[in-house]
């Protein structure tokens, strides 16, 4: 019976309607891997530019779009929020009370711990929030770099509350996995201080390299410099609002680094050769680990 | 007649026999450029281990090899240098003695000042040793990692000195450009204090970066921390030895880029998002202005 072949090789989707919030370069590649992999009947894309959202439709990246949240809300099971950071607990608030019950909110936010605390309590009944933060991302901007590989094999942490519902915390595995990533839970203040670390201080430091970049200098830059400082390339809007969301752990990271800058420098201003070997190869052996560790 | 038209299908090669000094990636990546270009007749590789260079002959990467600095001084008519920047001096001294009146010896190495100053002069009457720093390179180590194309489109600094002669000058543009490099002749002291700013500290963050993560945060790194950090996997000795040669120069920058830093982290302290945008603003001009101005 080839109906039922057909069932069998196209089964129900896991969500009826996503929603997905701010159609840039990670919403558009959520937008374009729900629709890869077949994980929602309809996904709508919600914006503030309706000639932007009409060409995310003529690029087949959303089914639907709309400026109006309250629409995306009812009509949504699940809602994605891809907007900046800053932006996040503002667009939940406002969505959330045009939800029905049941429906579950995640979002991509790098910073998780401002917007958490303010979403764990005083959602309307049945309605969750449950954080999330994809690891992947690009210097580049707007849908037209989506990706629908982009969290393939990629980390995705998720910082459920205490009052999290285990039914809201598994739709949204069952989206983030659907999606290819590798699931970790966290609380919401761990990730932030981790994140810190591995992302943050990071920025920060490429894009103080590239602002003390002088333009005589420019021709003698190679490959290092420009590997160190691609990321300085990110949207500033973006930036200045996890910077400023997560500065408190920042600002520790940012001393610690600089604890570890100066036993560097230390070994420099001494010319101890010894030393500074040994730190260079402490550095090289955490980068080697990383290596082998993914692609 | 078929000889004649061979003899124009192949021109006589620029060099006769050139020698390169340390086999490596780099040194390998000039010998390979060498013979798919047609610079010279032989490539000699010398070097310390017999095994590795036996290796060399038997990848087709040097024609001969030799442990014999003397021998490879006596029969080149262009020798390279490509080992350690802290052995160039003694290497260069230690076989300029064997070379015959007409020989040019030139390096790759990413230090200049002291390299040039002690070798611009005391060498036998008619060997001359002009500086150069091709600004190509990899974290890899080893001949197995050499490319033949390393050199293509990117700039090589030349420092030749005021005693430097307009033929051995001519001779190392002409083995420069010959492997594809776009050249720019700079004084060994400006070399070095620019690449402190483009290469040398972005090499130290790198490192205090890699050097930072923690293990339980290894998880958690993403495209961002392993491009920011990836020269951190460069080799400690070498590194060792090019940051203590220009440890002037790279203490410089890095007060330089602490001053930069400072404003940055004065805003993000002040949650001062107009100032800290406007960094990032000036920090992402400076970065895509490179993105535009080479592959």
């Amino acid at each position: 019976m080839p109906g039922m072949l057909q069932q069998l090789a196209q089964p129900q989707p896991a969500f009826n309607s996503i929603a997905i919030v701010g159609v840039g370069l990670i919403g558009g590649s959520i937008a374009a891997a729900v629709k890869a992999r077949g994980l929602a009947a309809t996904v709508v894309g919600v914006g503030r530019r309706t000639s932007r959202l009409e060409e995310a439709i003529r690029a087949r990246l959303v089914d639907a779009a709309s400026i109006d949240l309250a629409a995306a809300g009812r009509e949504s099971d699940l809602i994605v929020f891809c907007t900046p950071v800053d932006r996040i607990v503002a667009g939940v608030r406002e969505l959330a009370v045009h939800c029905r019950p049941g429906t579950v909110i995640t979002d991509a936010g790098s910073v998780k711990g401002v917007i958490c605390r303010d979403l764990c309590a005083g959602l309307p009944e049945g309605v969750e929030f449950v954080g999330a933060h994809p690891l992947a991302g690009s210097e580049k901007a707007g849908f037209e770099f989506a990706d629908a590989q982009l969290f393939q094999g990629r980390t995705c942490v998720l910082t459920p509350g205490a009052s999290t519902s285990a039914a809201a915390l598994a739709r949204v595995r069952a989206f983030w996995s659907g999606l290819g990533a590798t699931l970790i839970e966290m609380a919401p203040e761990a990730h932030d201080r981790a994140l810190a670390e591995t992302s943050h201080l990071p920025h920060l430091l490429a894009a103080t390299l590239a602002a003390l970049l002088s333009d005589e200098n420019r021709p003698l830059t190679a490959t290092g410099f420009r590997d160190t400082t691609r990321i300085a390339s990110g949207d500033p809007d973006l930036w200045t609002a996890i910077l400023l969301e997560n500065a408190d752990e920042l600002l520790r990271s940012l001393d610690a680094h600089q604890d570890v800058l100066h036993r560097f420098r230390e070994a420099i201003s001494t010319r101890d050769a010894r030393q500074l070997k040994a730190l260079l190869q402490g550095a090289k052996a955490k980068r080697d680990a990383l290596s082998g560790s993914k692609p």
